[in-house]
């Protein structure tokens, strides 16, 4: 059996950095997808099992915590492990090192497992040969819960038309790029003289092609925060963002 | 010396591909300008050279036509070599080919090298040691030239404001994001039905963040479609699209 935690080891390509020079959220959050995959797929429950079963991992938290980004040409490595598994729910971690160990910054997640044809969760307890239960190690990343975000009733900053390009393979809006979006509504000033180092996500419904999406922005103090994104009425996304004091 | 025609190897890995389930465009594109990467540094003239010499490659144009893009999974290579060196411009060639040698499509551009301070292109037949000019291969991808492009008076079809999540290190809207935003005119069901296949972007000028980006659309026959990404009165930038018939 593959060991439970996985390590995978990548470089920071050119093209891959944003204005600061650093790895791009959304290389970094393609990258966690990325590795959420291969790790499910050695454990058997990755893309061709749920392909084959006809169901969807779906990504319902994503929070980033980065001492650091790595730079162009820095080597790093990602490794991910699952903690728990709760009913409907299994949590999954991830930690961003140098290839010495140097902790560059932790990520958590949580996750379900959809079946398309009815849009039920599957109990994840119950998959065959116990699913992730037995993969699970009782270790968490030293990184905060997420804070609690409702903005009400107030003006979007901006409005994005979801497009082709926003799409992955199942016609939905990529996870990542709502980071991309909430990362967007700051000044490039205040990207380079206090880059995001945590991203706090909540996803609660998925967004198709042609939908025009709402961005709502408030502050909560001088570095931080707190995005939604919405569709008419409903919030599809929430999202914290906050600034390297 | 490093061979003249250099090949790298690379796997679809899953969220990287579009809706149609194949390589998106921009990861695609995004690899294209990280093999030129590798290949000009391999050579001498990369990104190490250009940022000690404040100078930066800046790409004119780029012809992508594919027979297919391959699927989750798959592993392909990109070749990339030089076939002329005239005065400011270098080509590129580009070979996207299976791992049996299975052709999946070619790739050309043009690049010039533009020296940060004065803007003023560096004549690339003079380089030390005489530049890429030793280099060039008498060999140039089996596709046909770019076409003419002009919209005249229209009106646009979409505004984009060039946001961080374009941006390149240097600041400025990523060349291959405007693939995306040409990409993004299309239906769903025009790239589901018929796939584009065949890419050619003109780049002028470039786009800085908080830019507000016209975008012009005109159909030409049944398949083709031309575009032009406008800041006021000054094309930025122009594409063709061709869909697979």
């Amino acid at each position: 059996m593959p060991e439970k935690k996985l390590t995978y080891p990548f470089v920071v390509e050119p093209f891959q950095e944003d204005i600061t020079g650093s790895l791009s959220w959304s290389v970094l959050g393609n990258l966690l997808l990325r590795v959420a995959d291969f790790h499910a797929s050695a454990h058997g429950f990755g893309s061709d099992y749920v392909k084959a079963t006809r169901r969807a991992w779906v990504l319902a938290r994503l929070i980033i915590d980065m001492k650091r980004r790595p730079m162009t040409g820095d080597k790093y490595c990602i490794s991910t492990w699952i903690s728990k598994v709760f009913r409907q729910f299994t949590d999954r971690h991830f930690a961003i090192t140098t290839p010495e160990g140097e902790v560059l910054g932790y990520a958590t997640s949580i996750w379900a497992l959809i079946d398309y044809q009815d849009r039920i969760p599957v109990d994840l307890e119950e998959l065959p040969g116990g699913g992730f239960v037995d993969i699970a190690i009782d270790e968490v990343p030293p990184i905060s819960g997420p804070g609690r975000i409702r903005l009400g009733k107030i003006d979007p900053v901006a409005t994005h038309l979801a497009a082709y390009s926003d799409l992955d393979i199942n016609g939905h809006v990529n996870s990542i790029r709502y980071i991309d979006l909430a990362l967007n509504q700051l000044t490039l000033d205040q990207h380079r003289s206090n880059p995001v180092h945590r991203v706090e996500m909540t996803y609660a419904i998925e967004s198709l092609a042609g939908e025009t999406l709402s961005i709502y922005k408030a502050q909560q103090g001088e570095l931080t925060h707190d995005l939604e994104i919405r569709r008419g009425e409903s919030t599809l996304v929430k999202a914290r963002l906050i600034q390297q004091a």
